[in-house]
């Protein structure tokens, strides 16, 4: 491949891929929401049961580095394409969310501290 | 902003964002597969009373729209702090499996029937 | 099987069986959360393409019901592994939730139009 | 209350909630699936920055105990109306996967080693 790898090309492969199989029907935003969380959901499957170092090591195991890898295809493909059906620019999104965060949660200083433990956002 | 927004750019604003709060111990790979699969049920969740139709027009609300786009946001910012504790390429990921698809799922030719319906791989 | 089924019985089953395998070690209430997510989400999987239409004749299938059968078993056995962990009685839980949504969300009287759509709690 | 609490009740209760509301056209077995994930993924959602120790504490706070319980509750709730509609039995969809189960992952006897670790079924 000669031209680099950039988010806006893959969505326009991810396109052609389901109209060349006349899935375009199935591809509502609802329909695509739910098979992004879907994939989202067999990525923690295969963190299910493992303790915080267990999953810190995953990447070592070539069979589970697969398979994580693949997950983090089938989430990043189905967002690209709930995107691309509802006209959402997902690098502009997140951008703002990034701005909007350092409003909302100041970084410490340094006479900050430890105790007022902050829990990252959700 | 002057440089273009890319997706490793953004992920080094993000590293940076949880490092100033000091928020990497909670970004356990563990961790961070469960928030992007909660973030992804919040965008179901948009969904999960409406009708196929009613879900194509969620854009055309101001206040939907931009719950939808602020959810795309943490969807993302998720997966690229996961990919960059793991040390995963989410557009190498993406393209290999694009490619592993197309093998997978043949495109049918203009002679295969309506009747041979091949639903969206899972 | 002469005794009726009910929960609790069902519940203690469970428990023997996590503790034949010595399985409590996985079986913390953040990993038994996750399992839930993750069942819950096989459950979705199924209709995640279905029409509301089609997504109401799943049972007719032998196949694709039996399917259904097992995700339902699977969610309903992680949600009581997660209650008797933390001490949870869901059947307390469930009519106390009852109770509080028929004050949150008073039935119409029959004087209401059908223009006020009340969408589902969620 | 008089009559002890048990599943079918609490499903009739539920039924008549979304009844006297006319929220059946809503209650679609696909968007119930949804619903259900999404509530798994609020209960995921408190425990998502939390180590296993401290995971298992959250009872001992009263307010987090409170969000619990009623995440719980919600499960519960989307679970019995899923099976209400699609006529699915969950206590005897339990019995048979427990059954299932037993033949799947025999306990292992008292002379196999501790190195032989399960991981529990997913």
């Amino acid at each position: 491949m000669t031209e680099p790898l950039d988010l806006a090309r893959l969505q326009r492969r991810l396109a052609a891929f389901a109209a060349a199989r006349n899935w375009q029907p199935y591809h509502t935003p609802k329909n695509l929401a739910a098979a992004l969380s879907v994939e989202a959901s067999e990525l923690v499957e295969i963190f299910q049961w493992l303790t915080p170092e267990e999953s810190a090591r995953v990447m070592a195991d070539p069979g589970t580095a697969h398979r994580v890898t693949d997950e983090v295809a089938d989430v990043l493909a189905y967002l690209l394409q709930f995107c691309d059906v509802l006209g959402i620019d997902p690098l502009t999104a997140l951008d703002a969310k990034i701005a909007r965060n350092e409003q909302r949660f100041p970084a410490p200083g340094p006479e900050d501290g430890a105790q007022d433990r902050q829990l990252p956002e959700s």
